[in-house]
């Protein structure tokens, strides 16, 4: 039988990981917002300063078949700092292929990604998720998260580009 | 009559931060979960590779008066990554003293992060603001962001570490 395995993306992984990201924000039902670009993503990843870390899950496939490891679901997350509890770890997107869910990829991606922050000594791990997404809900809410927007009342606020311009003055 | 200025934080004002630090919890009703120091801070954000900005805003006196300039207000960001859009901005914390509001201190902070934020070529400016303080969401709202747990129906999750332990099996 196949084996799952996650592992740190490399470079070469990044093709493979816009699929994905595209695929995600279909899913999100916000597929016109993705503007990302392999290039990009090669030059924000692997430089000196990465702005994020990404991880993959690989279907190893059995001995003696003739395919390669096929990626089917990444983790991507960077460091953030907070106030009250300093190095946190924020993951951004988390996504399994549709047919290769109900395996628990998704819960290995995220003990994987509990395994870094508290190795770099974060005290929290933060993510977002769509109210509609009760799937990921109360696969989050089972692996130990809380729900903060239902508890403490945050809400997300964002400014765009235009916005920005017109608060800098530019 | 006395102005403000708005510049970056230096390592000397890391107490007079962690004093707003405190201050902003206590508005926030949630002072119990501050567990940063000022060593934390100054090693944190003060390093070669920061793991945060952060701008204050002070009082200048007049001239011919005899106190320095009184810090009374700060913001305090980093660097964030979208798969839709690459590099973007994080406002983690804003305060203002009470005693100061009203005189668009938070403006002025808000309109600083928004030109770092283009100058070092990113597309978007996030911030997260609890459900009842109206006064700062009606403030973001009129500076042109837009509340996106309302719009789109994010929630934001979070695994403490006692969780993360958990998770980590460590």
């Amino acid at each position: 039988m196949a084996s799952v395995r996650i592992r740190e993306a490399k470079e070469g992984d990044c093709g493979n990981i816009l699929r994905l990201i595209r695929e995600l924000a279909e899913y999100e039902k916000l597929s016109d917002q993705v503007k990302i670009t392999e290039e990009a993503l090669r030059a924000d990843g692997f430089g000196e300063n990465p702005f994020y870390h990404c991880l993959v899950a690989e279907i190893l496939p059995a001995p003696g078949q003739p395919q390669g490891p096929c990626v089917v679901g990444y983790g991507l997350y960077y460091f953030i700092y907070s106030t009250w509890t300093g190095r946190n770890v924020y993951l951004e997107d988390i996504y399994v292929k549709p047919e290769y869910r109900g395996q628990g990829i998704g819960s290995k991606i995220i003990r994987k990604v509990a395994e870094v922050a508290l190795d770099k000594g974060c005290s929290q791990f933060r993510l977002a998720v769509l109210d509609w997404n009760k799937r990921a809900m109360d696969l989050y809410k089972a692996l130990g998260a809380q729900d903060l927007t239902e508890a403490e009342g945050w809400h997300s606020f964002r400014f765009e580009r235009e916005a920005m311009r017109e608060l800098a003055g530019k």
